[in-house]
């Protein structure tokens, strides 16, 4: 038996630019190669991790610790790591307040990591439907964004926003959440702009910042981090016919929190 | 004679709330007391400093260093805590790359100031037009937005970018000239909202930031800072009487870079 591990989202990248030298692969300014749909160095097309055995270079893997179940350990190496490096990164912990827009594959494991990071932990969701899994996940508070009281009532509470959320929103108004100084940061986005009001900036030094997955040895390091805090993603293991099925559930939004294939089903 | 002395844009603040008792007296949650046009405590309009007396208390006030000339130094405590403030908490310093968005009055020390503490310099300007200052001032280099291939050229460049044009401007534009993890940063803005495409920011880590002056404790280490440099703002000192005048060549841009009224022409 060899060593239990993992490849997240990347399998390649230049490792001479900037961003790869300070182990910011995701930035690779030539571009990583994806796991999936991105040319190799061979010219074949990333197939993913739909298989049983997949070759790819050591400095791209990573090691799952023990205490930490294969199956769970897999969304952490997207959803995992995607919320981990921005509250890293801006701060999140002890007597920092954080909100997680959304309480999706990213946003529960936002949670998560952000309570066991120490923070305050807010969800702010469309409707209260997840509530009890939401303080059960970790937080400390649930707010409904279709209430407009919301809004009034946290007004200038949050150190760090993250907002897991790709729909579009008002962003001048999630903005006017955050406390003097304070940070909302995007792991996803609309593909249409949005609009913004700069005074939301300026007027109490916000900021507002996006961020895409992690690299690979910050990847390492929240997996070491979940380990050492019992964290891994909530999932349904499914098997491979039930792909189909999953992906419409996954539409429907109709999973908590993330399909996990069990690849003994694959052959 | 008495201290050499100088009173900015505010006069007072709660001294209670978090930003006040972490020196951030113009985001205090309560309204900072601006020194022109806000309401006293005493119920009475505060009057700005066009005046030979001012009655303020003294933890507002500032020490002038010597080797700073009072007048070279009376905009410093707007425009120079305005851009140094943002440049300190953004990291500008040895080894980083900072463009200066408009080269007026806040642009100009913004200039002086980046390149005292070490950065590589870029003024980005409409035209050409003030190239020659730009350059004596302290950049290294000067390009100008007009021209399309400005923003081919510098892609990806810059760790801290400082715009101090209140002008609408396309932001996704700006924002490619970022460097990865790089943020740009506005302390002025336009009255309409403007349009942000997320992925501008996402895809390479980017950051989107806004900054009002700064506190008391900043602009008085801001002032150490330029007299131990030997820096003030370039001005043209004009008499009382032609205040009117000095406004219409504000309105103008003819003014390099502001215009200092003496105050003994007050009587």
């Amino acid at each position: 038996m060899g060593d239990r591990v993992g490849v997240g989202c990347m399998v390649n990248s230049c490792r001479e630019c900037v961003p790869c030298l300070r182990g910011e692969e995701q930035y690779c300014l030539k571009g990583s190669t994806l796991t999936y749909g991105s040319i190799d160095a061979d010219g074949t097309l990333t197939q993913g991790g739909y298989s049983t055995h997949v070759v790819v270079d050591d400095d791209f893997v990573v090691t799952v610790p023990e205490g930490l179940g294969l199956d769970e350990a897999a969304p952490l190496l997207c959803a995992g790591i995607t919320t981990y490096s921005p509250l890293r990164r801006w701060g999140a912990g002890p007597g920092k307040k954080v909100a997680v827009v959304g309480l999706g594959g990213l946003g529960h494991m936002a949670v998560k990591i952000a309570h066991a990071m120490g923070a305050e932990v807010t969800v702010l969701s469309q409707s209260l439907k997840k509530m009890d899994d939401g303080l059960r996940l970790g937080a400390d508070h649930y707010y409904a964004t279709s209430d407009p009281a919301t809004f009034e009532q946290l007004a200038g509470t949050f150190d760090v926003i993250l907002n897991t959320v790709s729909a579009k929103l008002d962003l001048d108004t999630f903005l006017g959440l955050l406390a003097v100084g304070g940070t909302m940061v995007n792991v996803g986005a609309p593909a249409e702009p949005l609009s913004l009001n700069v005074f939301s900036l300026i007027m109490q030094g916000r900021v507002y910042a996006g961020s895409l997955i992690g690299g690979i040895r910050e990847t390492q390091e929240m997996l070491d981090f979940c380990a050492e805090h019992r964290i891994g993603a909530e999932i349904e293991i499914i098997p491979a016919e039930k792909i189909n099925e999953a992906y419409e559930r996954v539409l429907a939004s109709d999973v908590r929190y993330r399909f996990v294939i069990d690849t003994a089903t694959l052959a």
